[in-house]
């Protein structure tokens, strides 16, 4: 039987010595907020660290109390019973740095102005993230985590702790991810980002001063980026060419149902996120390249990894394809690691890593069966 | 030998009765701006007519004396010795109803206000533009086409031309097209017009009167469709994750080459192309569905046909892939229709239609080779 983990609280750990970026900024200091599922055991072996993808939290599963349709993004798969058992596993979410959940990030403010970092705020990357996840294992007294897992740019998060810190994962689970972006993941990121910057609220990144927030931009890049993580087929089924009022109108208001369905989904986004913090998960995508120090060779770039792999992918991701899973596979592979591979036929595309897809689920219940506590 | 039509001059028509579109719009009249490369033949049998794409224009051929730059837009297929051999054919190009290139479009004057149409200009279908391309062609003469002929949009153009006039058409070419949108098409399309339609010098449509242009909002818009017209592996082959300055600026300008690029096309493109006609071009690639008064039975809404059709697409084609093209071969098909199909290996995605690929002009060259005239 699967339940959930029922009322969530938030936590928070502040960091006080300084961290440098890779970018070369520096942060004073910083706030990550977190959430714990489960029961950290005598031997500090069972916990699992979630990463978050482009526009998720810390808050992977459960409800906050003041909140009944808070449900966590990735609900479906922790809680007790579930393929991440939190009856087995401690299971931690944590916002990344640069965040807009509460962990430090644009929309904080900076301690030598008093007003929000805006446009001042450092770049981070998928590397920066990594090492200040591994701050708070410290706090919490996690040599050495059972699992890390991610989705999308999440995987990218998993792989680099197994490089970063090969001593300190056990098993890395990178799903719907790509070893680095093409260029044509770039290209989406790059409309989505001047559609941002060029909306006149966004005030070269300092809109909280000006009291307003450039939604328009935010809107548009959640447009685009939310046609890449469904696949064609699954529009298709989902609106195919579905008029609104059974006729053709003639106008520029909602004419076929996909259209209602993409502004929707822009202004819902649009009216909770940061656009800086989107901004910067972008760029922060764009880096990833763990190849890039070994001249594009990603085998040797994968030499320092240590964990027991699982990699699965999704038959209709187009955003990252399996070809891309694939290519981390065998670079693993070369490496003589061991890889378990998924390529799970699902319907949704990129989105498909959120769902609770039977054939996915079963993978990921097995390969966290396998993981001994 | 191949050479190039040379120095052309675009002429105009102008039609004075008034024109009722689809969209219930009336137009009391209209100017068709058009180009003719060879010369029609006694039996007037020789005439072929070339639809134009989204951005496309009545200049596919030659150079204008003032512009040595000038190039048509498909002169690597039409010219003396060429796959559309202008010693053979008389080839027509026009530019379409709602443009911005000659033609009674947006920005031309409205009679009735003394002023730009702007939002007032009704909206035009692939429909609209077949029956004022029909007019012209009553104008100049030409009962019977040796061809139509169209890529993208160009194609729908082709292909509603034989079910609208099945006795003037001979024979139809259907390039890099589809029988109509996909919800994933129709999505990018509006993010393209939000994109356009939020830009704040857009004024509902009706900026001119600003002395202002939505450069902001049509960058965008052919920044999306620049994406949507590459393959994935084109787009990796050119551009890769080519560093503009060899190592990682962390800065919001072109990091990456690919970025430059895109910008590039979308500066260039917002310069002179109309945000109106962007708009209006795009809804009627939305609109277009031959089968939708046929329950969306495609079988059924081609029965009409009576042409020789070439359809043809592109293996790395994802804006319009062969599957949408296998979806008209197979219509067509069934209506016992004569149909060359072929399916082309050219890395370019949907811009491959425009490239001289040798193996697709082969194909072209053979198919037009056939027409007797």
């Amino acid at each position: 039987m699967t339940t959930s983990v029922g009322i969530v609280t938030p936590r928070h750990a502040d960091f006080d010595s300084p961290l440098t970026l890779r970018s070369g900024g520096v942060l004073p200091a910083y706030r990550l907020v977190y959430e714990t599922y489960g029961t950290l055991n005598r031997e500090r072996s069972n916990a699992v660290l979630i990463c978050h993808a482009l526009s998720g939290s810390h808050h992977v599963a459960g409800v906050y109390a003041d909140s009944p349709r808070s449900t966590g993004w990735w609900d479906n798969l922790v809680g007790p019973g579930k393929p991440l058992d939190t009856n087995k596993f401690f299971v931690i979410g944590v916002n990344n740095l640069g965040g807009c959940h509460g962990s430090t990030g644009p929309s904080s403010i900076n301690p030598e102005t008093g007003k929000p970092w805006g446009s001042a705020f450092p770049f981070v990357t998928v590397e920066d993230w990594v090492e200040t996840q591994a701050r708070l294992a410290d706090l919490l007294g996690i040599e050495r985590f059972a699992a890390v897992v991610g989705g999308s740019l999440g995987g990218m998060q998993a792989l680099q702790w197994t490089l970063a810190h090969p001593d300190r994962v056990r098993y890395a689970a990178v799903i719907a991810a790509a070893p680095r972006l093409t260029a044509q993941n770039i290209a989406f990121n790059e409309v989505a980002r001047q559609a941002i910057m060029s909306d006149p609220e966004f005030h070269g990144g300092d809109y909280y001063a000006h009291g307003v927030v450039p939604t328009t931009g935010l809107k548009l890049a959640r447009m685009v980026g939310h046609i890449t993580y469904l696949s064609d087929d699954a529009m298709g089924a989902k609106f195919g060419r579905k008029l609104r009022h059974g006729t053709k109108q003639y106008h520029w208001d909602v004419e076929f149902e996909i259209e209602s369905y993409l502004r929707y989904q822009g202004d819902k986004f649009a009216a909770y996120f940061d656009a800086n913090t989107y901004l910067l998960a972008t760029k922060a995508l764009d880096y990833f390249d763990p190849a890039f120090e070994f001249g594009g060779d990603l085998v040797a770039a994968l030499a320092r990894a240590r964990a027991d792999f699982l990699v699965a992918s999704f038959t209709t991701d187009w955003r990252f394809s399996p070809e891309r899973s694939r290519e981390l596979l065998f670079a693993l592979m070369h490496n003589g690691r061991s890889v378990s591979y998924a390529e799970i036929e699902c319907p949704a595309g990129h989105d498909s890593f959120l769902l609770d897809d039977p054939q996915y689920h079963a993978v990921m219940r097995a390969w966290f069966d396998r993981i001994e506590v």
